[in-house]
């Protein structure tokens, strides 16, 4: 039997932490405290359900590391609630997985805790050990989820030359480190440009972060520098991850990404999408849900108010792109054309 | 004889605190600490240049109340040092300017510094009461300066209608808050859109709040939101100031502005730039020297480091929008094209 703790153990040296920055030991599940970085490395331990929705909905953990957190969480409430007859069990399964799935809006996480429910339901179905066939289920789909990403990083590397400078926003997880380490193996040398991400500032806490402790050329802007340096040539080219992706190839991701995707268009620069899964049932960018988030998450750094009474905050977490200003989708078996997306089989099946 | 606390006295009122954010009394200039700002209303006494060029480079002072700082720390200057005999007080005031209109490289202090200084030179060969003639040309000055920031709002006020929305980025020196009493006045009803304008937060600490506590509807956005909103219609109208402006219309703004107006172009939505003068010696904006700040200033926010080492950062403090990109100037005049504004006599004069 295949425990998910080993899935974990293979892949610890090969992912950088923010790609693994959810793991499961026991009756614990292992979150990152993504908020913490980079100034402490701590792991929230989540002993049930609640717990991780509540850290999912308050983005200790976030694109990648909800994926992991949700499966990781149906495997511990699973191994906890085994005991249980098969009606209740599903019952209680059902609810963990809604009240996961539910915690954000914008990435189809919903989806990936009623995949984890499916395989319990049909384990429960064709009677046996249920907990060694669902955890034989996860282990698979977080085999593909890391082979992906490494694959992912090979695509990417092959598109970057040697001497390039790539920008980038927000973090996909630790997918860049995975780039920039593929990137040195193919010995081309490759400078980093990460944008700051205001307000939580993902990409000078986490991506510039994980990319200076490896020792990688990274300089940080501010989220509105983009468009001056991309028209001064500064940037040779861009990927960014992706929370959904709609049918017709448009892309929900952090706020900010629209107006990168905008300055590379008009300047001629290569715009590439880190793609995982496309969601057949939306069709287009409008119909992607955006969350908007409290405005508290944008008044007040560190406890500290920044602004004064009386003025309204609005903070949508995430931005469209459309197809049409995207170069082309980087996806785990090569790069593909956005609008086409849609006639790849794969891109059906696994979300992260 | 027209003393420069005249002056401030007649328009205390009609101009919001951040145009007049600096005024002399005696021999004290003070100068409204832009940073402190919204939890302190705190104004710093200086008693010679040095000060003011300290108050100016670390930007506790920045856009129009670095004209004021300037034109008053001179007239202060004078009024110290009018005992000096005729060469030695050229001398000395030449250092000043120097000093003065070298604090800061991208807006034309120099430029500023020494138009005071060529009164002191003409009234120093004429003969007579050298700081009388002094502060007679100083008060016309910011006599033309508070007569065109009214002219500007009403202009300004002319192309905005009821029911629209504004957004604007970092901070006019209240100007925003004259086109928005002018707008109320014509019984428009308005509503502001402010940039939260990283690192400095000029936009959430100034503009927000100027507007806000008269009473105007203001909602703050993060800076890497504008392409976002501006895509799905919500903006009608944009208007930014202008640090510097070249002879083919190009303008040099607080970095992020051209990213709003790259949206604004893609997506047909007016786009302003507020231009008091135009540098005829500039030929385009790729001539203009933009302003490298500290990296400091993006690293720390009040004392609290925000990245990890290891990571260098970099901001421009300024970037340049061509004029390809901007549907007009508002003037203290009228609306003119920005290519053909060089044909305009009246640019040449106030620089504010």
């Amino acid at each position: 039997m295949t425990k998910l703790e080993d899935v974990y153990t293979k892949y610890w040296d090969l992912m950088p932490p923010l790609a693994r920055s959810s793991y499961i030991r026991g009756d614990v599940v292992y979150i990152l405290d993504e908020t913490k970085l980079p100034h402490q490395l701590y792991y929230i331990e989540s002993r049930d359900y609640r717990r991780s929705v509540w850290a999912i909905r308050e983005m200790k953990t976030r694109a990648g590391g909800q994926t992991l957190t949700i499966v990781n969480t149906m495997v511990l409430e699973l191994r906890k609630n085994s005991h249980l007859e098969g009606r209740k069990l599903l019952k209680y399964m059902a609810k963990v997985a809604q009240a996961l799935g539910k915690a954000r809006p914008t990435a189809p996480l919903l989806g990936i805790a009623m995949k984890v429910y499916e395989w319990i339901e049909r384990a429960c179905n064709e009677g046996g050990d249920i907990v060694k066939v669902v955890e034989e289920e996860a282990s698979k789909f977080l085999e593909t989820i890391f082979e992906n990403k490494l694959a992912f990083a090979r695509h990417a590397a092959n598109i970057i030359d040697d001497g390039f400078t790539v920008l980038t926003h927000c973090n996909i997880s630790g997918g860049m480190v995975l780039v920039a380490r593929e990137c040195k193996r193919q010995g081309k040398n490759v400078k980093y440009i990460v944008t700051e991400t205001r307000p939580y500032l993902q990409g000078s806490r986490l991506t510039a972060w994980e990319l200076s402790v490896e020792g990688f050329n990274v300089t940080l802007i501010p989220d509105h520098m983009v468009a001056s340096i991309i028209s001064r040539g500064v940037v040779d080219l861009v990927i960014v991850g992706c929370d959904r992706c709609a049918r017709n190839g448009d892309i929900a991701n952090k706020i900010g990404t629209f107006q990168i995707a905008l300055a590379c268009f008009e300047y001629n620069i290569p715009f590439y999408v880190w793609v995982t899964s496309l969601d057949y049932s939306i069709p287009t960018g409008k119909d992607i849900p955006i969350e908007r988030r409290s405005e508290n998450e944008m008044i007040y750094y560190n406890g500290q108010r920044l602004y004064c009474n009386g003025v309204k905050a609005y903070y949508p977490a995430f931005d469209i792109t459309p197809a049409k200003y995207i170069s082309g989708f980087i996806t785990a078996k090569g790069v593909i054309p956005p609008r086409l997306a849609y006639k790849y089989e794969f891109l059906r099946g696994v979300e992260f």
